[in-house]
């Protein structure tokens, strides 16, 4: 069911599942639409059940093609809930800012979100995990599987590997400023954005690392400064062999 | 339900459903250890199953005691769903940093996450939704709800206020470095962390409000180059009348 190439264009066909009902003009289901938004983060809300209990727990992930991947420890409860093909939600979310205006409804956050549908598929074979475990590292950090100690057979047989092909999925973006209401007339605060960034820090090097040393190109991304969303956009673009602007 | 103080100092008592199975020595029940992480937040992700299907929705979100508030318009699927009082996960997570080690395995990430269980209760008497939503914007902007034009019942009743006593809730952080495996020794790729950080960019006036404003203080935490967990953390904890440091 994977489209023919990765180029963005193809539709997530949207049912009552997906369709955004609120603010409709904000959403998204082109598949550009909704990497932008996938490709930008690392921690995504897995929503699963258990018994009739929502359960959302928040866990790296990263995307190719239809295809997401998560993993955890075997042992997971997350991964034993959705790994048996029961239905997932994976939702992936920024805050950008916050908005404030002249009346108590106006007031609001900027972001972006994706919410994806599908069922999860536990990944068994050990040279499959390998490949993909490599592949979230390589994804992170070009190039860095090449200077690791090679993973193990018994280290992969610890790791309980999801995939799950997007069968729906939608995006919402919101980033506007304060539209005042015409009863908003004469009140007077401050209003506007305060915008809202995630960068790298100052890397903290481990024992031994001395505080010096030049930055690896598989680390350049994650330079002090650098934003976050930005960082990883690059990294997977790089990584998915797509031009590095959308 | 409530406890006598809002001190931090009651527990949350776990279950099947809340206790933390992977890495117990990084998870906290007591109400400190899970307040520190929701009141550092203002988005939440919100789960909700609708005939099976599990749903995770993106929202802005506030705590008073052991409630969380959380609201969107009236026609919102997710108020649908929840406010009838079904299951429901509010989960609030950061992302603080990567971890960069000498194999694959090693690589992970710095969080801090609070998963909390309950059920959706939703509020309708105007009265008290006109309360709630001020206390919202107060939570945030210390005073502001004086300075703003009114919010009218027509507004109120076109949102839907949701409140969720806690009935269990856990709270896990990492906040490590590269553990080097004995096998790593030999390996040198630069290991460590990046830290993450999410921070206030520069203020966008509306129009006509002018660049140069002095910041007013019900707007002085969200300064620019604020750390937002810090700005929000203190936010709280003047609106909930607790000293101003844990």
């Amino acid at each position: 069911m994977s489209p023919p190439a990765d180029d963005g264009s193809a539709v997530f066909t949207p049912t009552e599942r997906s369709r955004v009902r609120r603010r409709p003009q904000r959403a998204r289901y082109d598949e550009q639409g909704v990497y932008e938004v996938l490709d930008a983060g690392v921690m995504a809300h897995v929503g699963y059940v258990i018994d009739g209990q929502p359960f959302v727990t928040p866990t790296a992930y990263w995307r190719e093609g239809r295809t997401l991947y998560w993993h955890g420890a075997a042992a997971s409860r997350m991964l034993a809930a959705v790994a048996g093909g029961a239905p997932a939600c994976v939702t992936v979310s920024f805050l950008d800012g916050f908005i404030v205006g002249r009346s108590g409804i106006v007031h609001s956050l900027n972001y972006r979100s994706v919410m994806a549908f599908g069922r999860a598929r536990l990944v068994t074979a050990l040279a499959e995990k390998r490949v993909a475990m490599d592949a979230f590292i390589d994804r992170l950090y070009a190039g860095r599987p090449l200077k690791l100690r090679p993973t193990t057979d018994m280290e992969l047989t610890a790791i309980a590997l999801v995939e799950m092909e997007i069968e729906e999925a939608s995006a919402k973006v919101k980033d506007s400023g304060p539209t005042d209401l015409p009863t908003d007339a004469g009140w007077a605060p401050w209003s506007g954005v305060f915008p809202v960034e995630t960068r790298i820090g100052a890397a903290r090097p481990a024992e031994g690392m001395g505080a010096g040393g030049p930055p690896t190109p598989d680390l350049a991304p994650y330079a002090e400064g650098a934003r976050l969303d930005e960082a990883l956009s690059t990294a997977s673009r790089r990584y998915l062999g797509l031009p590095s602007s959308a």
